[in-house]
């Protein structure tokens, strides 16, 4: 039998997949699962962006321009310019989801055994992409005392090698919901400037900012054009997840010129979700005000629910809709399945993400997990009870 | 500045963007341009595909499985089966295009470094996914003496390596239009037996065979089953290009389970397109009837009118809907060039692929272009007359 690659042999598997068969045993012997362990908001699509699909009249469904359809990619590059971000059509790149924009970015600034250094925990699937893309994951840990705040600078330096040609953050942060600050991306800025190498903002969940907090893009550090890789996606904005549009965003031609090449070979993003992605554009201001509002009231039950657990600790997400919370227990992995395989409350039982699975050094993240808040109110309360009640029971504490 | 990688200074550019700014020059002296370079069919898309997207009724436009819409794997794969192909819906999972399904096939069967053999002259975008991938494609060269038919086996055998990691061939052939015999295939089966490699087939225009001739496909051969990855997509099937829905194909599970992991780190396939792809499985066959019909015509025009030009010679396609023509002319790229640049015919002119770019070996095909016959019949036969007329006066013929 012939042998598949060491890069396949090596891509990881989705640290959430290893629960699917357990959450499948909870739901055969009749028990309900909450998930907290997805990115899936249960949040609506704009109606503008549907109705957009459902009205289209074109009699053949042809490939759009490699970047992208035009006028979409004008219209956005007006929308990034309504929000202080001084891009034009010609520095986007339309992709089939962030996802892809990753891969364009990894696969356009790292060639095989060259390091991107990235903060941990990081969301999972920057290791398939880089297994992907040949390249090596630096983690530099954030921890939870601090809330995940970025690491200091003098940590980063210790782990930059002729090898390194990018750091990448996530802003705000999966799984952390961490937003970093004005100062802490200037602070980034200038150590890539310092170095050379490219720093890429991964701000797929760049609306998703609380408290009066506001998001801060890499596009806004003055002089650091040449440097800056943005990377965006409608998926979380207007719970388009199923679109699979998204784009790579730089002032600097060599990487968009680059970049390009990947697109070409692939030929273009889809085209139905490009016209509904163009019309969700138009959605009215109330559409974000209620939905960052909805997330913000989830956010506050979620924590201040959680927090009421003895030997529960949070870190008070402020942006996206994510947040890490370690357990008194003495492996997240264990007391995830436990929960699927041999727990309920009242025939209820939940589904939580291993934070491990988002940290690449072992051993970091073994009692922490991550908690999407893309679950209604009533149903936030009622999981973060029977995890409550879990905790009480469950055999392997700390 | 910092630099990009080598592997994006060593993305190929597409060998018919190279031409683009010359169609805009025809274009702006008024000259209009018949476009006998693209892969983009004029067919409509079936009704019943635009509907179903027309009809969506939702109210979040969700991620859909990594795997694609089971409903959609299951009704495919006893689309496969009505065909003679044996495969079940585990043994599918839906890409963005067959684009992306070539992707996963090399990236989980060869790692950087590796060889892949290919016939040449081949589809061009093989040349950005393999350097994407880090693999080297090691071309076997075919020529239109003998139609594009199969090298002799001893020619692929003199290039097997312990770097080879599998033999890629497109069938029907873009840009050849050649379809292997089921002999040819067999030959190739044992091959890949003989030195346990894979045999990976792009098979996108498999229903596009003429002639009586049938499609054989390598998943029809008796004990190849652990071998055999086969490529397929909607975007020509029903001219859906824009769709970005494809699939890979294979009953080796371990190829499937690593294809599965760069599936899940992209998270999952367009959902609109799903819909509208797995609407498209209930087409009428009167349609494709009319389709191939119509390619045919076209065909048997596109080739007779050629063969009247003195000195072209044709390569007679018998499947997809392209054909390769070898030109009395010194560089088929000056040619396609000054074309555009510098002729037309009461105000027409016409634009051409040079072949060259589908071959890897240098200085193949200088003197071939690929002619599309996506364009209707008058538009075919006046295009060939404008071609006929450019090579009485063009100045660099042979
Ligand atoms: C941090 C982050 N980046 C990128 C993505 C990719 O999203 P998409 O490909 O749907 O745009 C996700 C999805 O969950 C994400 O959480
Ligand atoms: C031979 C061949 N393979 C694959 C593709 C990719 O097509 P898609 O990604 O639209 O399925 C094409 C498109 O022209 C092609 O000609």
């Amino acid at each position: 039998m012939p042998k598949i690659s060491h890069k396949g042999s090596a891509m990881p598997e989705s640290p959430i997949r290893k629960l699917v068969p357990y959450a499948e045993i909870a739901k055969k012997k009749g028990n309900k699962v909450y998930h907290l362990n997805i990115g899936q908001p249960d949040i609506k699509t704009p109606q503008v962006a549907l109705d957009a699909v459902r009205h289209i009249d074109m009699e053949v469904l042809e490939y759009s321009h490699s970047a992208g359809f035009e006028s979409y990619r004008r219209k956005l590059a007006a929308h990034y310019q309504e929000q202080g971000i001084p891009v034009n059509l010609e520095d986007i790149i339309i992709t089939t989801g962030g996802s892809e924009a990753l891969l364009f970015a990894m696969g356009s600034t790292a060639d095989a055994g060259d390091e991107i250094i990235i903060p941990e925990p990081f969301y999972a699937n920057y290791n398939g992409f880089s297994t992907a893309s040949g390249v090596t994951v630096v983690p530099v840990i954030s921890g939870i005392e601090t809330g995940f705040a970025l690491p200091p600078i003098s940590d980063f330096e210790k782990l930059i090698t002729p090898k390194t040609k990018a750091i990448l953050i996530c802003n705000p942060g999966n799984p952390t919901g961490y937003l970093y600050s004005k100062e802490e991306i200037q602070q980034l800025a200038d150590l890539v400037r310092k170095h050379d190498i490219f720093l890429i903002a991964d701000e797929v969940y760049r609306e998703f900012a609380y408290d009066g907090f506001e998001h801060f893009s890499v596009l806004n550090v003055p002089g650091l054009e040449q440097h800056a890789i943005m990377i965006d996606s409608v998926s979380k904005r207007y719970s388009m997840c199923g679109a699979r549009i998204g784009c790579i965003v730089s002032k600097n031609k060599e990487v968009m010129s680059t970049a390009m090449k990947f697109a070409q070979a692939r030929l273009s993003p889809p085209t139905f979700a490009q016209i509904a992605s163009e019309a969700a554009l138009e959605t009215p201001k109330s559409y974000f005000d209620e939905v960052i509002g909805e997330y913000l009231e989830r956010r506050n039950t979620l924590v201040s629910e959680l927090e009421k657990i003895p030997g529960v600790m949070v870190a008070k997400p402020k942006g996206a809709f994510y947040c890490i919370a370690k357990l008194p227990v003495q492996n997240a992995d264990d007391f995830a399945q436990w929960l699927l395989e041999s727990f309920d409350y009242n025939g209820e039982t939940v589904m939580v993400a291993p934070a491990a699975g988002f940290y690449s050094t072992p051993g970091a993240g073994l009692d922490e997990v991550r908690i999407a808040y893309v679950l209604k109110q009533e149903d936030l309360i009622l999981s973060v009870e029977i995890l409550g009640k879990a905790l009480e029971v469950y055999p392997g504490k700390k």
